[in-house]
C-alpha cells in the first residue's frame, strides 16, 4: 500500500530530477511564525524547503537555506504543501485550483475559540480546492516545540484525512520530524482536532466544581458553627481561626469526601450490573462521565490532602497555639495543680497521626502512579492493584484517621451546637457508605455472581443481548 | 523488503476493489469486550473492519460502521485477523484450516495466571492452524486504554513471530492506531509476552521483602529495648510509644541501610574486577540480582525517609512531648532554677537537623530523576552524575545525620540496655563500609587499574578471556 | 521513495538466499561491550548477526547465535555495517576500501570529551571510505538500554548523514528494535550529535550559578547583620543560628528572587516589542538565554522553597525554640504578669503562614506540570494557562507572605542595622517590578497594542521587515 501511493507521487520525481538522493521537496504556504519554524525543522531533516509567498522578494524573514516563489511556482515543486496561512485568507487558493490538482494539502490551521466557525478549517478548505487532498494536521504542535524538539511539549501530531495516501505522505514527514502520528479517521474528524489546542482542561472541570462547591459549603457551615457562634454565644471574637483553624478543617474534609467519591462510582456500576443480570447494559450517562473523571477527582483530593498536612504541620509555629501553651501551663502553676499524664489520649493522638501519615504516604503514592509516564510502564494488573486495592485501603486508613479524631465526642452534646452536627462527621458519610458496600460487594457470593456477570455471563431472560435478540443464547467473547 | 510483502496482500487488493482509497480491511474473530474495543479503533483510525462470528446475526454490540459474517466468510475479507477468542476456544479455528491459510494471524489473548499451560497461547495457535503466520501482539494494551486513547496505560505494542512480513503487517496497524511497537523475536518468545501482563511488580518483591523483614527485626528489636525494657525494669507503661516514636525510629533505620544497599553492590562489583583482573569474568548470579534491584531498594529508601520525614515533623503536636514540655517548666519554676542555654547542643541539634533536611532534598531530587520521564530526558553521563555522585553525598549526609543523632551516646554504658546496642549503632554498620569503600576505591592507585579493567585491560595470565582462548592477546574494543 | 531504496539493498537479497523470511542479515564491526550488546538486540528481534573481527576464532564473548568473520567477509554479508570501534582504531577500514564501496557504515562512537578532535568522528569515518555511505546515530543510546529494553534511559536515537536511502535503513532497523529515530539532517550535524552525550546538563548551569551566586550573597550578608553584629554590639554568641535560622532566611530570600526572575524576561521582552513596535527585531542575545533557561530557574527555586518549607516545619523542635519557649513562660511567672492575647498578630502570622502555604501548594503544582510526561499531556493553552497564569498568581501569593513577614518592620530603625535593609526587603525588589510591570502590561490600552504586535501588526515605518525592504508592505502570515 505504501509503495503504491509512493510510486506515483511527484515526490520521487522530485528525488530522480535532483539527480542526488535528498528526502524530497516540501512546500509552504506562508511565511507566518509557523510556517517558517516548520521550514527551518524540514531544512534540518534534510529535506529541501520552497515557500510560496505573494510577495516572493519579500524573503527576508524565511530560513536560510529555502527559497522563496509565487504560489503558483512553489506549488509545481512538491507534492505535498503545508498551508500556513489563517482561514480568513484561504479564498486566494480558488485561484491556483489547477496548479493544486492532486496535490496533498495540510491544513495546519487553528482557530481562536471553540465553535468559532460552522464548517471545520479543513472541511472549509477542501471544499475550496476540491481537486486536492486535504489532511488536517501539526495544529497540535507548537511553532516552538518543532524549533526546540524539546521533550517539554506535546509532540504527537494528529491527523485526519480521507485519502490514506495523502495521510501516510504527511505521517512520513512528521516521523522524519521526530514526531509520531495518530490517524484519527476520515476529514469528519477535523473538527475534533481542531478542537484540541482550544480546550482548557476538559477533564478537570468537573473535579474542580465538585471541589470549589464542596469547600464553599463547608466553609460557611464552619464558619457558622465556630466563629459566628463564638461571637453570638460567648461574645468571643476568634475570626482569626479563618486563615488557618477553619481551612484545615475544611481541606481535609472535603478531601475525603472527594477520595470517596472517586471509589463510589464503581461501587454504584457493581450494582447496577448486579440489579441488571448482565454488563451488556449501557450505564447512565451521568456514571460513565464520573467514572472517565475519577483520576481528577482523586488528584483534587490528594492537592486537598496535601494542604491539609501543610497547615498540620504549621500549628505549633503559630503564635495563637504558643499563646494557648503559654498560658496553660502559667495556670497550672498558679493554681498549683499537675495535669495527670492520660495514657489513653497519648494512645490515641498518637494513633491518629499515625494513622494519618500512613494514610497521606499511600495517596502520594496512588499520585506518583497517576503521572503518565510512571503509569504507561505498569502493567494493566499492576496498575488495578496500585488504582484499586491501594486506593481503598487509603481509604480506609483516611477514614479511620478521620473517627479517631472524633472519637467520643459523636455522643457529647456539646458537639451539636446549634443543633448541627460537626463536619467531620458529615464527611463520614460517603467513605463509609463506599466501605461498607465494597465489603458486602466481597462477600463470597456476591463476589462470584459479579465476576461471573463481568465475564461476560448473564442471568436468563433478563440480559439486554437477549431481550434485544429474541432471548437467543449468547457465548460469551465468541459469538 | 516492505513492499515485497504488502505487494502481494489482500490489502492492496481490497484496495483496488474498493475503488475508493481505504486503510483496507481488518478482521476480528470474537466479538467480546477487546474485539469491540479494537473495532472501533481500527474504524476510527480508517479501516473497514469485519467481525467472524458464530452467530452472525447476533450483531447488536458491534460499533456501528462494522460488518459482521460467519468466519470463514470474514477470513476472506482480509489478510491480516485478530483471534480475539480465550484460548480454551480455539478449536473451531482446526474446521476454517482452508480459509485460514496465508492469513496472519493476531494472538492478542491473555491467560489468568503464569504457567496455566505448557505452551503459549500463540504457539498452540500456530500448531492448530500450521498454514497461517501466527503474530503475538497486542495482548499488553487493555480494551480501555484503546478506547481512550489516553496518555494514561501502556501503548506499546510488544510482537513476536517467525514470519517478519506478518509482523511488519501487525507493526502497520499498530502505527496507525497510534501504538509504538517492539519486535521481540519468533514465535518462541511468545511465552514470556503472555507473562507480561500477568506479573505483579516483579521488580520490586525482593526490595519490598528486605524493606519488610528489617522493618519487623527493628521493631521488635526497639520495642524490647525502649517499651518492655521501661515495663521490666522500672515498671512504666511507655506503651503508647509504639504507634509513633518507635516508627519515627524504625524508618530512619530501615531507610538508611536500604539507601546503602543500593551503592554495596557496585562496591563489590569493583572488588571482584580488581580481585579478577578483568571484567569479562561474569558476576555471581546474587550480585547480577542485586544489582539489578538497585532503583527499587531506593526508592522504597525513600519512602521510608519521606514516612520518617512526616513522624518527625509531627512530634511537636503531640500530646505527650506537649505534656513533657510544660512539666518540664513546672518543675525549673518549683524547683526555682533555670537551665543554661547550652550553645553546643543547640549547634549539635541545629545541625543535625539541617544535615537532615539536606539529605531529604537530595533523596526527593534521586527520586524525582527516577521518574521514567525524566531519566528519558537524560544523557548516559547526566544519569551518572545524578545517581553516582548525588546519591554518594545523599548517602554521606544521612550517615552524618545519624552520628550527630548519635553523638556521644556511643560511650555512655546506659545506651547499652540488656548489654544490646541502640538501632542508630546498628544502622550505621552499612552505610559505613560502603563509604569507607568507596573512599578506597577513589585512592588514585586503585582508581587507575580499576578504570583500565573497566576499558577492557586484563591482568595477564588472569584474563578469563585469556584462559578460554589459551592465552591469545586481545585487543579491547577491536577484537 | 521507501521502496526504491530497499529495492536495491543486498537486505533483500538475503531474505531470497536464506530461504525463509527473515529480518536480513546486520554486520557488527568490534566486539566490544556496545557491539555485543546491540548484536545480542539485533538478533532477539530476528535479524542474522555478522561479527567482523581481526581475529574471528577468538569468538568466545560474541552473543550466541550469531557468527564472527573476518572484517572483509563480514561487509559481504549485509548492507548496514555498525561500526562499534573507537574513533582511533578507524584507520584499519581503508584497506577494506573496495569492500565497503555502496556500503552503509553506522558510526556509533562517542568521544571522551567535547572537542577531543577538529573534526567529527562520523565525518573523519566518512573521508576514510569515501565509497560507502556513513550515518551518524545510536551514540545517544546506551548498551545497557538496549540490553535492558527498560523504559528508564532514552530510547531515541538521533540520526545524521548525507544519504536518505541510507538513513532509511538505519531507521528502519532503530524501529524494528523498539527505538525511535530522529533525522538530524546531513553529515555536518554529525559533531552536534557526539557531543550530546558529554553534556553534563547545559541549561542548568546558568540557573545554578545564580543560585550560587545569590545564595552566597546573602548569607554572607545576613551573618554579618545577624550573628556578627549581635557579637561585636551586644557580645553575644549566637553562631549557632548559621546552621537553621540564617538557612531558613537564605533559601525563601533566594527563591523569591529566582522565582521573579523567571517571569522578568517575558516582562522585559514585551516593553522591548512596544519599543520597536515589531515582534521581527529579534531579542539581545543574552535575553534569548535568559529565556530558554527559565524552566530551569523555576525548578531551583522551586528546590529553595522546598528546603524552606523544611526548615520552617522543623522549628517548633529545635532546642533553642523550645528553651526560648520555656525561657518566656518561667519570666512571665516570675514577673507575675500575662502577655495580653494580641489578635492583630494573630491574624497577620495566620494570614502570613497561610498565604506561603497556599503558595508553596500551586508551586509545586507548577513543577509537577514542568515534568516531561505531564507537560506532554497538555495542549499549548493549557500548558500557557499553567505556566503563565497560575506561575504570575504563585509570585503574587509569595510577595504577600513576604510583605506579611516584614509588615511594619519596614518603618522600625532597628531593622536598620548598620545601615543595612533586612535581607527579605532586598529580596522584593525584583518580584515587586515584575508585579507592576505586569499589571502595567494588562491595561487594555498597552494590552491591544502588544496583542497586535504578536499578532504580526508593525507600527508604521519602524518595522525591522519594512526597514530592510524598503518600506514595501508587509501582510502578515500571507507574505
Amino acid at each position: 500500500m505504501k509503495s503504491d501511493v509512493i510510486a506515483m507521487t511527484p515526490l520521487s520525481l522530485t528525488l530522480g530530477q535532483g539527480g542526488e538522493p535528498k528526502q524530497g521537496t516540501v512546500c509552504i504556504f506562508g511565511t507566518g511564525d509557523f510556517g517558517r519554524s516548520l521550514g527551518l525543522r524540514l531544512l534540518q531533516a534534510g529535506y529541501e524547503v520552497v515557500f510560496g509567498s505573494r510577495d516572493p522578494k519579500n524573503n527576508s524573514l524565511v530560513p536560510k537555506g529555502s527559497k522563496v516563489m509565487t504560489h503558483a511556482e512553489a506549488a509545481q515543486m512538491s507534492r505535498v504543501i503545508f498551508i500556513a496561512v489563517q482561514r480568513d485568507h484561504y479564498q486566494f487558493l480558488t485561484s491556483l485550483t489547477s496548479a493544486l490538482k492532486g496535490k496533498v494539502l495540510v491544513d495546519i490551521s487553528n482557530n481562536l475559540k471553540m465553535g468559532q466557525y460552522p464548517q471545520s478549517n479543513a472541511e472549509y478548505l477542501s471544499s475550496l480546492v476540491p481537486g486536492a487532498s486535504v489532511v488536517k494536521g501539526f495544529n497540535t504542535v507548537s511553532a516552538w516545540a518543532l524549533q526546540s524538539g524539546a521533550l517539554d511539549a506535546s509532540r504527537q501530531v494528529l491527523l485526519c484525512g480521507d485519502d490514506p495516501g495523502a495521510k501516510q505522505a504527511v505521517v512520513d514527514i512528521a516521523h522524519s520530524l521526530g514526531l509520531s502520528a495518530q490517524d484519527r479517521g476520515s476529514l469528519r474528524a477535523a473538527g475534533e482536532i481542531e478542537d484540541i489546542p482550544l480546550q482548557l482542561f476538559p477533564m478537570w472541570r468537573l473535579p474542580l466544581w465538585i471541589a470549589a462547591g464542596l469547600l464553599c459549603f463547608f466553609y460557611f457551615y464552619l464558619l457558622a458553627r465556630d466563629v459566628i457562634y463564638a461571637y453570638v454565644m460567648n461574645g468571643k471574637d476568634i475570626s482569626f481561626r479563618m486563615m488557618i483553624s477553619l481551612a484545615n478543617k475544611v481541606f481535609p474534609i472535603v478531601s475525603l469526601i472527594m477520595l470517596a467519591l472517586c471509589y463510589l462510582p464503581s461501587v454504584l456500576a457493581a450494582i447496577l450490573q448486579l440489579y441488571h443480570g448482565t454488563k451488556y447494559k449501557r450505564f447512565p450517562d451521568w456514571l460513565d462521565r464520573w467514572m472517565l473523571c475519577r483520576k481528577q477527582l482523586g488528584l483534587v483530593a490528594l492537592a486537598l490532602a496535601f494542604l491539609h498536612v501543610l497547615y498540620t504541620l504549621v500549628i505549633p509555629i503559630r503564635y495563637y497555639v504558643r499563646y494557648k501553651a503559654a498560658a496553660s501551663t502559667i495556670s497550672q502553676i498558679k493554681e498549683n495543680k499537675t495535669n495527670p499524664f492520660d495514657t489513653t489520649l497519648a494512645w490515641r493522638t498518637d494513633s491518629y497521626y499515625s494513622l494519618g501519615i500512613l494514610g497521606f504516604g499511600l495517596y502520594v503514592l496512588l499520585g506518583i502512579t497517576s503521572l503518565p509516564s510512571v503509569s504507561n510502564a505498569l502493567n494493566w494488573r499492576e496498575f488495578r492493584f496500585v488504582q484499586s486495592k491501594l486506593g481503598h485501603v487509603t481509604l480506609l486508613l483516611c477514614t479511620a484517621h478521620t473517627f479517631l479524631y472524633g472519637w467520643n465526642k459523636f455522643l457529647k452534646a456539646y458537639s451539636y451546637k446549634w443543633w448541627t452536627p460537626p463536619g467531620y462527621m458529615l464527611c463520614l458519610v460517603v467513605p463509609c457508605i463506599v466501605l461498607v458496600s465494597k465489603v458486602i460487594l466481597m462477600l463470597p457470593c456476591i463476589d462470584r455472581t459479579l465476576t461471573r456477570i463481568r465475564q461476560g455471563w448473564e442471568r436468563p431472560g433478563t440480559g439486554y443481548n437477549a431481550q434485544l435478540n429474541g432471548g437467543g443464547t449468547r457465548k460469551p467473547l465468541m459469538a
